[in-house]
């Protein structure tokens, strides 16, 4: 359902679960740079009618974790600061072309694929994070709001691109994604 | 209580009613621009917490007045698009001394102003907007939230500088944009 490509292997999560106090200021960064992207769109297309009231909503609600991920953070006494962000995003949105309306439809099926992996990763997280009921509970919270917005996305794009060309670009956007994460540094990040 | 050095005449009300389409378009990217002006301020001051969440839920409220404006225009069957901005907050924020933490703090007074000043505007519009009770009730409704935004980033002003130094920028942040606000082209648009 979520197009993926390639399985993060479960061991993902055990790892990742060692490293839960950078993997939470990742996600917050990760979660403000989601609602980040989607105000980016309506400043980039505002003559787009279809995209304002979702992104809008969805830029909201990213905001909204960013938010549950702070107090997780302050419980934690954990601070939130700079932290360098995984290649992953820069390197998938490469696959961007640059004219319009490609470039629209490319960013949307990126953002997609970005939602779909932080689901598949949040639901890992979820399951390795049994010694730590708080953070188990607010992963499990959130991995179905991502895959909400992947379907979004994905259907924001069929709303303005023939189906075919969602369907062959998505294909094309999903292959390029499992390459950017194999290739991915093993530092504690999100999409690491 | 909103610190503004000058008043708005209130036959800037009968004529900006008499432009109020354009004045929707325009103020609904206001909310937007807003949002991103909050937002930016969370990547630009990741280690700076006092801003963390209340930039956070203000960015939220003016994305959550973005979609309301968006659905007066829909109801009115007014294209939300691309207009030009007026070049009052350019202006105003050429006032921002380039070096930290001044630069924080001036961008924090500037915001302060432009909510003020908006809050202005907006008792004006609901008082001229007599025949249009849905958009007179609009505007009542969000002056509130204008005036709050304004006390906020004041607050964190506050909260992050000496009180001395804070009096004494906001008021040259007033002066000047009393003086930029005075030279803004007469065209309908929230802040001229």
């Amino acid at each position: 359902m979520l197009h993926l490509r390639s399985r993060t292997a479960p061991a993902w999560g055990t790892w990742a679960a060692k490293h839960i106090d950078t993997i939470l200021v990742d996600h917050a960064h990760c979660e403000k740079k989601a609602a980040s992207t989607a105000l980016g769109l309506l400043f980039r297309y505002p003559d787009r009618a279809p995209l304002l009231r979702p992104l809008s909503e969805l830029a909201r609600e990213e905001l909204e974790h960013f938010e549950l991920v702070l107090e997780h953070l302050a419980a934690r006494g954990v601070a939130f600061d700079r932290l360098r962000p995984s290649p992953y995003a820069g390197k998938l949105m490469a696959v961007v072309r640059p004219d319009e309306p490609r470039r629209l439809l490319d960013t949307l099926l990126c953002c997609a694929v970005i939602e779909a992996r932080s689901c598949e990763r949040m639901q890992l997280l979820a399951d390795a994070l049994g010694a730590e009921p708080a953070l188990a509970d607010l992963y499990r919270g959130l991995l179905a709001s991502e895959a909400r917005h992947h379907a979004l996305y994905v259907d924001l794009a069929r709303q303005l691109f023939p189906g075919d060309d969602v369907c062959a670009r998505l294909n094309a956007v999903c292959e390029h994604e499992a390459e950017v994460l194999a290739s991915a540094p093993p530092v504690p990040r999100m999409h690491n």
